[in-house]
């Protein structure tokens, strides 16, 4: 097994520097920010294929003029309480939260806003915007399909994205109910420590590229696909693939986005697909106001009771018992707000690399 | 092995009869109707847990009084696209489709509409709902609680029900997409099957009383619990517990129903929860107005070609490829429209009871 160092960074240190360096790549100063910030939450709450792992993607993505670094979205469609948004082949860090935004804003006046999004890049952490929505006192929802990874149930090809979904409730004293998964059965960056430490995976995870389940991770990596959440029809594979579905077709087939095998690759050395359905990939927001259901107090009061009766379920054998979705990113958001980031190698060859490249300094 | 003794009836007698057992049972004419047609569409499609196989236990429930024969339903707050209402203590199979055309019609004004029931019963195949949308060209979603059978994640007792969710999405030549699915790893009806026929399920499915993971039928009756989809931590078990969640705090901590393990029985024979957190079990159910979104016609020739582009996936060795979800309950209903429907014995027993005791004829 392959040591891996780390160097841990200040989150402030590593939000700043991506802030610059959006900067210095043409993106407006608050467009910048914003991209940053959905970079820092995931790298804070240990969402590390998601922070500033996928710095190097969007330099090289934006330097090359693939994505654009002037956001201009422009709305296709709208009613009371929905909306269809072409993002301008923006950065999705941008798109992202300004779209999200628009659903939020329409949740406001027509009690919920849902807002399909076309000719947009990967936004960031699909928790990012669930969250977001909790500071309204609204309850959010967030989908993002990407680059296939993933096989159809009885299917021997990648046809999907990781598709995720995510969505909150906000407690009262108890903090939120945080949901933010992706629909396979596992993710990629798992089969990549496999691969790096020389391990196998478990049985369900992936298949080759012939469509036989594997646990050699390189067969994955080798034209095999991840398999859905539940892996094999009798396990329920066919419910991941119908979620990994109804995510594509909120985020794409209703926006105009390049759905399934279609979605554009996110990063350079990835094949491109086979035709053009649409425009760029898709995302799918919805935000609802609590108080156009139930009073929000009543509501934080009954999930406070909700985690602390899931809390005190009979553990399992060999288990501390039942964990509320949320807690292992909230642990480590605490952790690393006061200890730093630790950034695998890698990365920080990769952040150096644009430091010297952009001459944004990062310390 | 026993054997299984089946008696086919033309679903039109079954949903006839159905019809005039609820009116016998005090259900106004149109209600009793709407009930059947309930009913009747999950025997059409094959879901033989949600369709006749139920009557017995609606029939017990009225019977007794626990279920409200007039449904009055009221509605507790409601903005431009939301409504929450109360579905006074009635049937779910007459509450559940008319909370849902509130949905409906609020999305024909505000181009979405949310609604979230509480005081409500079990409201038959949440697949009915989501079909119902597209008369409409409207994207329909529900989902719904249910009395407990299922373990969170690391969890030794029952705290979850099967909390369904359904979505469908309308072809232009092809059929529609149609997702109805639990959030567990497998259909309580399927544990049942196998003690019958003395054999055992497979890993993954069900635990034991004490959280410990078993393959012996007899294990989850007696006290133990079915596994979230997923099943354990290593293949997303997480995930699927964390649908489930969803599921129950969209249907019942916003409309003020039981949720979680409060969630009251169905039958008769089940166990009462230890306190009531709400009134009754809860729905949630969307509408989305495609139009809103997208021209619809655009819209349904982007799925046909979805569908034929996934029908067309490299097939995984022994498997003819992927179906698309509605596939098998679509030939389901074709085979049983022309043949009828088989009920199984027991049922049919139960249907010859109902009839003498209600003066109905079953033929």
């Amino acid at each position: 097994m392959a040591e891996v160092s780390y160097t841990t960074f200040p989150v402030e240190s590593l939000r700043a520097f991506c802030a610059r360096v959006f900067e210095r790549l043409g993106l407006p100063q608050e467009d910048a920010r914003q991209a940053a910030d959905v970079l820092a939450f995931a790298d804070l709450r240990g969402i590390d294929s998601h922070g500033v792992a996928r710095l190097r993607t969007y330099y090289d993505m934006l330097t090359l003029g693939r994505i654009n670094p002037i956001a201009r979205l422009t709305t296709l469609r709208e009613s009371a309480s929905t909306a269809t948004i072409d993002g301008g082949n923006g950065l999705g860090l941008v798109v992202g939260p300004r779209a999200h935004r628009v659903a939020m804003q329409k949740a406001g006046e027509a009690g919920s806003g849902w807002v399909s999004v076309c000719n947009t890049n990967h936004y960031g952490a699909a928790g990012y915007y669930a969250i977001e929505a909790l500071r309204r006192d609204q309850i959010g929802w967030s989908m993002t399909n990407s680059t296939k990874l993933v096989a159809p149930l009885w299917g021997a090809e990648r046809m999907l994205g990781t598709n995720p979904i995510a969505i909150a409730f906000p407690g009262k004293e108890e903090p939120p109910i945080v949901i933010d998964m992706a629909t396979c059965a596992a993710a990629y960056g798992k089969v990549e420590i496999a691969i790096r430490k020389g391990e196998t995976v478990p049985q369900g995870w992936i298949a080759d590229r012939d469509g036989r389940p594997s646990t050699n991770p390189h067969d994955m990596v080798d034209g095999g696909a991840i398999l859905p959440l539940g892996s094999e029809r009798e396990r329920g594979g066919h419910k991941g693939y119908c979620l990994a579905v109804m995510v594509d077709v909120l985020c794409c087939v209703l926006s105009g986005a390049n759905w399934g095998p279609f979605a554009p690759p996110f990063a350079l050395r990835q094949e491109t697909p086979a035709r053009s359905v649409g425009k760029g990939i898709g995302h799918f927001f919805g935000a609802m106001r609590i108080d156009a259901f139930i009073d929000p107090d009543e509501f934080k009061r009954q999930i406070d009771d909700y985690i602390r009766t899931f809390r005190a379920t009979r553990p399992a054998p060999g288990t501390s018992g039942p964990i509320i979705p949320g807690d292992p990113e909230r642990e480590q958001e605490a952790i690393r707000a006061r200890d730093g980031v630790p950034v695998v190698a890698p990365v920080v060859a990769d952040l150096r690399e644009i430091a010297r490249a952009t001459g944004v300094s990062l310390d």
